[in-house]
Order: C-alpha cells, then sequence, then structure tokens
C-alpha cells in the first residue's frame, strides 16, 4: 500500500542523495538472491502505460515487479489506447490509479507527461521516460552501476561519448553525475555537442564549471577529428572557479568509465551518420583507459564494436541487467514495503507562478501542456528568478525569460527585470513573452509613452 | 473450476435481478479490503481476447483478475491473433477455453460474437463488448455505481445525455434501467436520438412507456434548440398506460442522475458535432439538479468540463473504479468460487428456428452470422411472433419480421402472418424475407393465382 | 533456476528419444491435474520474445507458465521492441536472459534465429518458429498426441496431407515420425510436394525410403487427380532397403492419422489454391479411415469441414489442448524443477567449420547470418561430408556443397572433393563456392595450368 503520503519519481531530483544509495544497498540485496524477495509485494499491481514503444524498459519494469511477487496490466502501445479515441492523460491515469494498479509507470513522447501523471494519479507514478524530459531509472540504473563498479562516485572522471545533444538519457546523467561530484569529459559527435541549457543547469544547480579541453588520448576514441570538440566539466561546489583551464593541466592519468551512446537516428532524419564514434578494443589502448569501464544504455548500433563485449571493460549487459533489482528498491520503497532512514529531499522553495488567461505560456512545443493537456491544464512555472525573472515550467521543466510582467490588480504592465516587476512576484504579476501579448491580454503600460 | 453447468454473461439478461443485486452486495465486499482476496482465484486463468482495442475494458478485467489472485492471458489487439490467418473465431475460442484459459472475456467488433463465443468455449465467456450489440459488464458497473450512490433503483429519474443513437452503452443501460424501473427522461444530441428498435425493446421487454416532454429546466444541460427532443420513459409495469403526458405534469422536481456519453466519433465522420452539449457546474445550476450525479462510462472528449471533476456531484471516476470490484465479484461467481442464493433467470420459453438452406438470414449486416462466421454458422433466431411473425436473431439479437413462410415437408408457401402460416411454427416452417427467396430456395406457392 | 549446464530446445533433435517419452509422461500427470501443479515455477519468469505475431503460440506458453505458477513477461509484436531501433537478436537475449527472465521462448521470423538466441542468453532457451526452420514444440505436442490417441509411435501409418512444401511444422512433424520409426503417407496439394532436401534428410538421418504410391481409397481425401502425386515413406533402420515397391502391395488396410495442414497463404501470393484438399466426414467413409485420427496444427481454413468437427475421429482440438500440458513438462524440465531418468542425446560429433573472412556463407537468404546477426555472427558449420564435403549451416541447418577448399597455411586451393581437399579438414580448411570466391579472397590455386 502506498504510504500516506505518496512519493513519485518523476525526476531523478525527487529522491535524495542519501535515499539514492539507500536504494542502491537495498538493490544489491535483491541482487544477490533474485529469487528470494517474490513475497514483498504480493496482491500489488503495477500499471506499465507505454504510450511509446521501449520494451526494454517495459519489461524490466515488469520483471522487477513480478521478482517481488506483485502482478502486472500493461498497455504494451499507445496505439491500443484510449488516448486513441482522445482521452486525456490526466483521465488516463485516475482510472488506472484509482482500484486498477498500486503504482504506475509510464512512457509518454511529451515533455512533462509524468508530472502530470503524479499529479492526478492517486498511486506512485514513476517516469519510464517523458519525451526529451528526463528517465530518472535509467539514471538510477547507471549511477548504481558506475557506483558498483567504483566503490564510489565522487571524484570520478566519466566521458560521455556520441549523441551529446539529443539524448535524454545522457542529460540525466550528467546532472546527476554533477550532484554527486563527479567530473565529465564530453567527447560528443562533431554536430552533436551537449546543449547549453544543459550546461547551464549543470551550473546553476550544481557549481559544474565547463572548460574546452584538448584531449590527446581521448582521439583514440573518436575520429581525428572528433577530438576538438571536447570539454571537462568539473564538479564543484556552487560559485567555485575551476582551478584548471585545459583538461591537460590535471594530469588526468585514468578515466573511470565511457558512457557510449547510440545515435538517436529518429532525430537525425537526413544527417549523415558517418564518422560517428566506435569504440573497439583497439581505441581502448591507452594507458588511460586500462581500468575503464565501458557503460551504454542499450540498445547498442554500431558505436561499440561486438568483439568489445567479451572485454573485461565492458559492463553494458552488467549495467542492464542490474536496471531489475534496483527498480526492484525503487518499487518496494514507493510501495511502502522498505523503508528508508534517509530523508527525503528538501522541498523547493521556489514560489510557483500559475499563468492567467493570455499569461505566459511554455516555450517547448513538445511539453504536455501544448499537447495532450493543451485544453485543460494550466501553465504553471517554478520562479527562478535571480538577476532577472527566470521561468520553469512545472511540468517540463524548459526555462525561459519573459520580457514584460503585469500588475493583476492594477492591469498594467511593465518591463520584467525593472525593479517595479520584479517586484510583483508570482502571484500579483501576470508574465508575458512580449509587450503585444499583454496587451492583447488587456493590459494597459505603465509608463505610456 | 466452473460450476458443472457454466453459465456466461453474453447479455445483461443472462443474469436474474435478485442476482445482479447479490453481485452488488460482493462487489462492496471486495471493494472495501480490494488486497483482501487475493486467493480467490488462486491459479485459475482469465483469457482476455481483444479483438480491437478497449483498453480500458481490458484493464479492468485483468486488475480484477490479479486482485483475485488468478492469472491473466492478453490478446491485446486483433492483428496479432490467428484471426489475422483467417480463423474462425468459434476455432478460437474452442482452443483458448480447452486448458489455456479457465474464464474469457472477448471483445469483437462483429454483433453477436461473444454469444458465439459463449456456445463454442468449454469455459464461462463474458462479453466485454461485441460490435453495437451489448456490453454488460459496463452496464452492471453503471447500476453498481447508480445503487451505491442512491441506495436503491426503483423509481430513480435518469437523465440520459448526448449521442443516443450510436452509443452501445446508452442502450444497454436503458434496458437496465427499465427492468430496475427506473424512469428516463432522455435527452439527444439533435439528431442522435434514441433509436426506434430500442424504444421497442423497452416497451415490449419493461413496459416503457416513452412521451415528448417539454423539459423546462433540463434547457441548461444542453444547447437552447436541444431541448425539444427530449422525452421521458416512464417504467411501469407491462400494458400499463403512462399515466402523465408530459414531464412538467409530474412535478419533477430532482435529477437523481445524467448519465453522458462522447459522440461516437468513429461513427460520425462528416457530420459536425457543433452544438454538441457540455456539461459544466454552470449547466447544472437549477435547483433540481442540486443532488443529481454525474455518471459517464469513459472516456470523455470535451463533453464534461475538466472544471466539474472536483464536483462532488460528479461521480465518474469512482464510476470507473468500481469496476474492478464488480467485475471481481463476476469473475469469482462465474468461476464458481462464490455462490449466490438467487436463482439465474427463467429459460426462455421462445422456439428457436434454424434457418435451412436458402431460408431467412439475419438482416444486421455486421452480425457475426454474416461475418466471421459466414461460412458455418446456421442463421438462428427466437422466436417472438406477436401479431403477426418476429424472428430475433440468436447471436445479434436483431428483430425482423419475415413476410413469407415456407412448409419444409410439402414444400409451398404463403404469406407468413396467414393463418396458415402462423401454425406452421419454427420448426415446420421456413420463413423468407420474400417471394423469390421462398422460389429460389425451391418452394412453390400454395395457392397458386 | 536453470541447471549448472543449461538446456535449450532449438530442434526436436535437442531432447533423446528417452527424454521425450518421459516428458509425456510427466505431461499426462499435469494434464490430469491442471491445477494441481501451481506451485512448481513459483517466483521464476518466461519471457516471450515474440518478433512476429503468433498468438496461439503465445498463449500457450504463458498459459503452460501460469499453470507452474510462473509469470511472464511479453513482447506481442515485433513492431514494439528495441529491434525496431536496429538492435541485434544477441544484444537483445543477452539483456532478457539476464536478470529479467528464468526462461525464454522466442518466435522470430529469420532461419536460425533461436539457435542465435541459444547461445546468447544466460538462460534457457526455446524455440517458439523460427523462419522456415522449425517448431519443435508444436513438433512434441503432435507427437504426444498421436502417442496419447495410438499408445505408441512405431510402426504406425500417418497421412501428411495439403501443402507438403512451405509448411514447417509438416517437415518437423516428419523428422520426428521417422525417428519413431512411423511410417508417412504424403498426399500434397499438386504442386506443394515434400522438397527434395526433406526427403534427403529423411533417407540421411533416419534410413527412411521413398517410394512412389498409387493409393487408391486414399483419392476421397483428395481431388481426382490429386491422388498420383502420393508417396510412401517408409520407417526403416539405416541403409536397409525397402521391401514393397508400391503402397498397395502393403495390404495397407488401416491409416492410423492423417495429418492436415492449410496452405500457408502468405507464401502462396497469385498461386490459385483452386481444388485444395477438404477433409470431410464423406471424404473418410472408406473402411481404412473407420479409426483414423485427424490431426491439424490449426488455424484451420476451409481444408477440414466445420462439420468434421463433432466427428469423434477429429482430434484437432484435443491436440491444441494438449499444447499446455507438453509445454509445462518442457519448460519445469528446463528450469531443473524435475529430473529425467533419460540420458541426453549424445552430442554431435561433428566437426565444425568457421568460416573466415571471404570464406563460405550460408546460401539460405532467410538465415539469420544473412539477416540480423549479418554484421557481426560469424558463418558456421557443421560438416557433414560423405561422398564429398557437405556443410551444414550451425543457424538454420541449410545443407551445402562448396566447391572448392584452400589451405590456411599454405593458401592454396583446389576442388574440395579431390583427395588433398578432403585431407583439410574444416579446422585447417577454408571453403568456397567457386574458384573465383577463393580467389577473392587471397588464395592461389595449388596446381595452376
Amino acid at each position: 500500500m502506498p504510504a500516506p503520503t505518496k512519493r513519485d519519481l518523476i525526476s531523478i531530483e525527487d529522491l535524495s542523495t542519501e535515499e539514492i544509495l539507500e536504494l542502491f544497498a537495498r538493490a544489491d540485496t535483491y541482487r544477490e538472491d533474485l529469487h528470494g524477495f517474490s513475497q514483498v509485494c504480493n496482491g500489488l499491481i503495477l500499471a506499465a502505460l507505454f504510450f511509446e514503444p521501449s520494451t526494454r524498459t517495459r519489461l524490466s519494469f515488469e520483471s522487477a515487479m513480478l521478482r517481488l511477487g506483485g502482478g502486472v496490466i500493461t498497455v504494451p502501445e499507445g496505439s491500443s489506447s484510449s488516448g486513441a479515441k482522445g482521452e486525456a492523460l490526466s483521465d488516463t491515469v485516475r482510472v488506472v490509479g484509482g482500484g486498477y494498479s498500486d503504482i504506475i509507470v509510464i512512457r509518454h513522447p511529451q515533455d512533462g507527461a509524468a508530472r502530470v501523471a503524479g499529479r492526478y494519479a492517486e498511486v506512485p507514478v514513476i517516469n519510464g521516460g517523458d519525451g526529451a524530459h528526463e528517465h530518472p531509472t535509467q539514471t538510477l540504473c547507471d549511477l548504481y552501476t558506475l557506483w558498483r563498479e567504483r566503490g564510489r562516485l565522487e571524484g570520478l572522471d566519466v566521458v560521455l561519448c556520441g549523441d551529446l545533444r539529443y539524448s535524454r538519457t545522457i542529460h540525466s546523467f550528467a546532472y546527476a553525475l554533477g550532484r554527486f561530484r563527479a567530473n565529465i569529459i564530453t567527447v560528443p559527435y562533431p554536430g552533436f555537442e551537449m546543449p547549453k541549457y544543459v550546461l547551464e543547469r549543470l551550473r546553476r544547480n550544481f557549481g559544474v564549471q565547463a572548460t574546452n579541453a584538448s584531449l590527446g588520448d581521448l582521439q583514440d576514441i573518436t575520429d581525428p577529428e572528433g577530438g576538438s570538440a571536447a570539454a571537462y566539466l568539473t564538479a564543484s561546489k556552487p560559485h567555485q572557479q575551476a582551478l584548471f583551464p585545459a583538461l591537460t593541466d590535471r594530469h588526468l592519468d585514468r578515466i573511470d568509465a565511457i558512457y557510449m551512446t547510440r545515435a538517436q537516428r529518429e532525430r537525425h532524419s537526413g544527417e549523415s551518420l558517418k564518422g560517428y564514434p566506435v569504440l573497439s578494443g583497439k581505441s581502448l589502448q591507452a594507458k588511460m583507459f586500462e581500468n575503464t569501464r565501458v557503460m551504454h544504455p542499450l540498445p547498442r548500433l554500431d558505436e561499440i564494436d561486438h568483439e568489445l563485449d567479451k572485454d573485461p571493460r565492458a559492463v553494458y549487459f552488467r549495467q542492464a541487467e542490474l536496471g531489475v533489482p534496483i527498480r526492484m528498491a525503487l518499487m518496494a520503497f514507493l510501495l511502502g514495503k522498505i523503508d528508508l532512514k534517509a530523508e527525503p529531499p528538501l522541498p523547493r522553495a521556489r514560489d510557483l507562478y500559475v499563468s492567467g488567461h493570455g499569461g505566459f505560456i511554455c516555450r517547448n512545443e513538445r511539453c504536455i501542456t501544448n499537447g495532450d493537456g493543451k485544453r485543460h491544464l494550466s501553465h504553471e512555472f517554478f520562479d527562478l528568478s535571480d538577476d532577472a525573472p527566470l521561468l520553469s515550467c512545472a511540468y517540463c521543466g524548459k526555462v525561459a525569460r519573459p520580457e514584460v510582467v503585469g500588475d493583476r490588480k492594477s492591469m498594467h504592465f511593465g518591463p520584467a527585470d525593472s525593479t517595479w516587476g520584479r517586484g510583483l512576484g508570482p502571484v500579483v504579476g501576470e508574465f508575458f513573452a512580449s509587450e503585444n501579448e499583454a496587451r492583447a491580454a488587456g493590459f494597459q503600460p505603465r509608463n505610456p509613452d
């Protein structure tokens, strides 16, 4: 039965660092005796709602629930769901979470869909991947693998290689590495560098400093020109400056892990993948890779040579295997079947801005507030304002800066970053992308010319 | 294990009124402790054969079986079934009901498919919706909800609103309301009135009287012009005349429930849905709606405003939730795991007419005897003759009047409603739609001109 | 838990004759009390990987696992699998067989796919049908049915009727009949005779002798012209000559069973099926069919009249029913939950030839080494050489004769059937289909002109 106050896992940030480490320990227990815990969730039901295909993730969750002694109901593809009849996701999860099941895992093509599910379902909801937003159990599994292989996370030097632009998995893993104070070396396929918004979030939330780097030996693992795009991201306390300007200054003599990703082909239509990096025994001959662990979220295409599978440094199949016990631990926890000593994460002390009629809307076209929930979800944002107003969509997390703010009482508007504007705050204030939008919503300029 | 004589639920009429009420009581027990009955069906298997998509119904059944401790095998869509290789449904259910499973729920696009499944499977069969024919567990769930909300069914005043023409759910619910002596007020979307054959069956089977009505306050719940099509259907003893000509004469001062339906878009291609009624807090402000329960079979499109979800009168999510315990009760009963004190319905004392070569065939194009079973099912009809011969398809229930009847011994034919014709009966008689058909089957006129 | 050395069932030859008979006895036990063994596989998980649709086979396996008390995870169609993202089957099964599940059943469109799965998965793998290659559990079920109906297999006279050319089921059943020393009478739909390679394998492996036959009474079961293509295949000790030249000489006075198959429509595009044999009560009136059992793997199209279903000689629904207990026995065995006294089959004493760069490749276009595994599987063959070199693909079993062989040390090539060539053997030798291929791989003629 869910705990009195239900917990969801929509983002990896929904778990505290200490909770994550406790879940690792619990997963170890399950892993050592995979068939020994089939009474833990007896009589409980997991609903696996997969509105886009993801066999591996689905099977991993279903297996984990069965190993805990529970049952599973499944929507294996979106095509056969009521969604095809036009039902809103919020309705679907209210029904499925109302008596049908005791916990829900959801996979959905729209960013922020899992947050909607968590809000409307009465039972715990796990995000199994929502659009380009988050995939926290993959991240849990990746961290767990690295932790098991290395015994710790802090201070590790981890290479992220391949398509760093479109891979949701890479982004989530990067945030988690930053949080655990591991260092990141990015080795992107040229043209597919880590996006700016990811680097900004790494800096803002975890104080991670980015520096371009000439990578020397790392060239082995990519094409001759590829190394030039590499960068070094140092985990440090927020606002502490990076102590070295280039990677080589740090006498990097060993790489703890390389996390390789496939090209997200479905988003590369038309673009050639010629020269995409390929890991093989040959590309890992340098001394610094002697003890490196090669990780991959799978499925793998050609970016890791099959011949490497037998190399003891290849841990990607072990990584997949660990997905079951870590998901067992997660579900047993969310269902109230195990207790953790650790405290949950502190509630965010951020103000919430609920957009009124004509007010600011999320700029992410793939956000569920602009998709499935367009007709009934309000646009809500966390106020992250620093030097200037900064809004983060409460569903998809997309960050944007409104230019204009209005006073809901006086119906006047002015620049959002003015002293007057910043004084309004997200309760009285109504934000807009432009003056035109403010006027269209019936607001008048505060100081008309 | 099924009882020695297996019971199916193809139509809501397969359960006696007393059995239904006992199932409600049992469902209440299950509902109060949803996790407490996971030993009831241990080791038993439900086969969920969904030859057309219906996620909600399927998940509800699967959840109910898992909550009872049983297992589930599923055909989630018709596309992957042997049906795609051309196998007859009767073969499929003989196989699936022969050792593979202990009970079957079937969803099928053709009218009467569930009756075929019930005839050929050795295990109990539940109709999960067959074409436009029946969907009895939805009706059970609807009745159960109304019964719980109101404490009784008899004498309730229930509004049926929206698309009353194509909604199988509405038709089945109307029959059930008639049987339990509730009154029905129809508020159709203009052009989508309750079909004549439904009204006739209500009159014939339950003595329900229909009157046009001017609805006054009910206009609030629909568009300005919509109210004119409303009608009032009074449950009464058969052949007892309605006592009031118009709704307003009855001083209808409260509506017990409004049952709203979505437009069956898949059958409205090309027709505009402009002006389709939309329920909202605003449309339910009249005094008569003060304590009304708003029901909906879901999925909901736009016909109920999302803002109404928080209104205590909105019970549609509760209604969906009750689908699990009522299906638990039903399956436990059909599997012989609980006994009911009530008697089953009396067997129908109707003669069966089995059509011979060239004889009468069902006029319903979507009937399974004209579809999947065209090559091997015989056309069979219950003889409902009143003033004139009347045949009801034993599979889809479609009623038709044959014009001609032949004598299988003398090979003569004559008018079906003649004294001679009516004297033949459905064993000696062979029915035809026309004289030409009778001649084509080798019959000669009895009194040639 | 799998036994220390895991066993797969890829081909029916992976079980010894004695093991098969013991499994029949165990299946009988399960069949008599289908609900009495729900503790056998508690906590164990079957992964049903169906990369092409086959509802019946899938449901049969899932039901068997549930009846044993285990759980099931399913990929119901290839479309939703990671395969759609381009993942190699070998990766998929390594993941699914690594912690996700305890046993795998796989259905795949490519010949030899099940052998790949068996090689790469850590858990036991059952072939649920791989392309045109094998479908051993169907064969087990067919044999079990015949054994139960007749009390023995040796010496039975079994008619195989219909499409004998494309039916994988027929071919596997024929091999099994040969192995158990039953006699086969082939009654093909003209143009769809049993292929030569099947007849050759029957002769080579089981000493089965083929004779054309004039079939007399058997004409009843087919079209007037059809009988002319019939043949009689006699089980005998290898290299023992058939003792009678024609069927009628053997005074065949009773047929033990007729195994009917549907036309494999998906492979007959464009070809008419007019005159395809149809079994009915009428076609089985002759004295020799008095006690014949009619079998069919289902789904049935029109090749067996529905009216025959009630005939006590029709056993095809019983045959389907037996699929569950025999699969229960098989899985309980492979999972180490029951022990068999019988010895496993002797390991094949055949040399393995692993093709090097440019060497011999499997000639079967549909073989997985030319499909899913093209980029990472090596071409491997068992050396069946008799009078001349003969290679059997280690995955799909396709047999081919290479014309040329090279010496991997000297890099010379010569005719494969020369004394020199045959002396090289499959370790030193590199085989080629032609001299051109040998040259392309860098080999030189041994005795240049």
